[in-house]
């Protein structure tokens, strides 16, 4: 299979690292053999028809910072049209989200489905901001377009619902979603104030210089719209969810929480077919109940009851292992059927 | 699909009615029409190659206390061989666990598959007894043997597993897979002796009379060796497992756990490609230190992290959902590819 990667950061790096580690395995386990025949970032970006040299690429990337350096025999620098004018089977759309306007992945995605590429995306902002539509062209150039990675990290949270629940109908979810807003509940739980709080999660690398999108809940609520849409049918944006973040959330109200054995959560959920993100009291022995960076999420379904589902909500690697995951879902549906 | 139901107590009754409640949707979105063409209780068999009437049958089950007083055009009554010589293309094996010998299981899923069926159980017996045989057999007779119901009942720990984490690696798991156990290992956290708790266990119906087969370890151990070969690719019995209940846990074990913020928990797990189920400490800010008749089972796969997922581990309804998604799983594989 012959992928573009757009957007080569941690979790294009880890994607090609993870690939390097396991093309063996993956080619006897599921018949995929994945070929890189473009990969652009910030800087440009370098074409060759005939499989760039993955540890060559992360090493000139190291190096030099953009994967534009990359020489090789038969392989090109291109500036323009990249997605839409070279041969390749799938898109992988890997750049940071955008919440804004979800450019560039919105762009990106759109010139791959025209040109008749499926997509893997990790990138909340185009579907968070345009899921219906996107879904509907997907279906219009017969492609599909995936992004496990886009809600959970390397936790399959969407697969989980989708897949492992068939047969059953899900009448609403309940979860936190974001662990860097997770983290900050669970220091000031341990007594720190909310500055302290965020400031230690930002030296530790969890909380961005900016942090507005998890504070504020803009994060949550990208991927409440992303399961609504894909686990529901619901066609919503992010603009239709309620939402608060933390910044308001005291050390007193999470105090009187635990006199009565409760934790306040920045939750992200449905209710009577709204979608909703606030900080919320949830009982210590409910199952969404997890600290520190873990996401979680309970999904109520008309058989089979109540199902949670825990894991950390991000990492390169984990996500990579997303994309790698919707690789072999549509290696699957498409190659083999 | 022509089925036959094998065993019709409190599962099989339950999917009859879930497949009442939910033929038009089945069909429509799955292109499941599912036929019962016989059904097998301890008194004899009913057989009806045009289709039993479900509501019927369980109106007669009801008053009569079995479907071999069902009476219809077409009908029979049957005493032997009805698994083998009764066409139809799925056999439902629903019959109780009996981890003595599996049978009748064993039998009635050996008959299927030499007929050339396809075999959906409940029943841990067979799987803790024979796994890697009987798959061998389902092999040899290209048709296929699923068990979604046999771990977590309604919750789908063993598809989570297999296809969620698709493309990744499995190394190790362990979790919480006996509800009863957890039940009264709950109840003297809050303070009860082992005898006091397991009568209250008892009283609410959620311990059996007899109720060493959960006490003792041995639900416990039979799903730990499915999950093992059906996961991990181990060849591994119920006599693989180490094993050692939860009668010898006394309130001071309980006491001085808590007071390390730990619960003792019966833990099913692997170490070292060992098989173990016995009372651990487990932290009770992990997450599959949950309370009450929940399951829970974490996997630690090699890029995507550690999964924990969570849900009611038992229940009519919840089994039944989980043999309606093994049944769409079969009409998906065999019959659209």
């Amino acid at each position: 299979m012959r992928l573009i990667i757009v957007g080569f950061g941690n979790v294009g790096q880890s994607f090609a690292k993870l690939i390097l580690s396991r093309s063996a395995d993956l080619y006897s386990t599921y018949g995929v053999n994945p070929r890189i025949v473009a990969c652009i970032d910030k800087k440009g970006a370098v074409v060759c028809p005939s499989g760039i040299d993955l540890q060559k690429l992360l090493d000139i990337k190291k190096i030099k910072g953009t994967v534009v350096e990359y020489r090789s025999e038969g392989c090109k620098s291109l500036e323009d049209d990249v997605v839409e004018q070279t041969d390749s089977d799938v898109l992988l759309e890997l750049t940071p989200t955008n919440l804004q306007n979800g450019e560039p992945g919105i762009s990106n995605i759109i010139s791959a489905m025209r040109s008749g590429k499926h997509v893997i995306t990790t990138n909340k902002g185009p579907l968070a901001l345009a899921f219906p539509s996107l879904m509907e062209l997907a279906n219009y150039n017969n492609v599909m377009l995936r992004f496990s990675g886009t809600v959970g990290g390397g936790t399959p949270i969407l697969e989980f619902a989708k897949r492992c629940l068939k047969g059953d109908r899900i009448l609403s979810f309940k979860g936190i979603l974001n662990g860097t807003t997770n983290y900050v509940l669970t220091r000031m739980e341990q007594g720190l104030s909310f500055e302290s709080a965020l400031r230690d999660a930002q030296e530790k690398g969890i909380a961005e210089a900016t942090p507005e999108l998890d504070i504020d809940g803009y994060d949550a609520a990208a991927k409440v719209s992303i399961i609504a849409n894909w686990v529901m049918g619901m066609k919503k944006t992010i603009c239709d969810v309620e939402r608060i973040g933390i910044a308001e959330v005291t050390l007193e109200r999470i105090e009187e929480a635990q006199k009565r054995n409760n934790s306040i959560k920045l939750i992200g959920m449905t209710e009577n077919r709204k979608l909703i993100v606030r900080p919320m009291e949830v009982s210590k022995f409910d199952p969404i109940c997890v600290n520190g960076t873990l996401n979680a999420v309970t999904f109520s379904s008309e058989h089979s009851g109540q199902q949670t589902i825990i894991g950390r909500g991000a990492g390169g690697m984990e996500t990579a292992s997303a994309v790698l995951r919707d690789l072999i879902e549509i290696k699957n549906s498409v190659y083999e059927m």
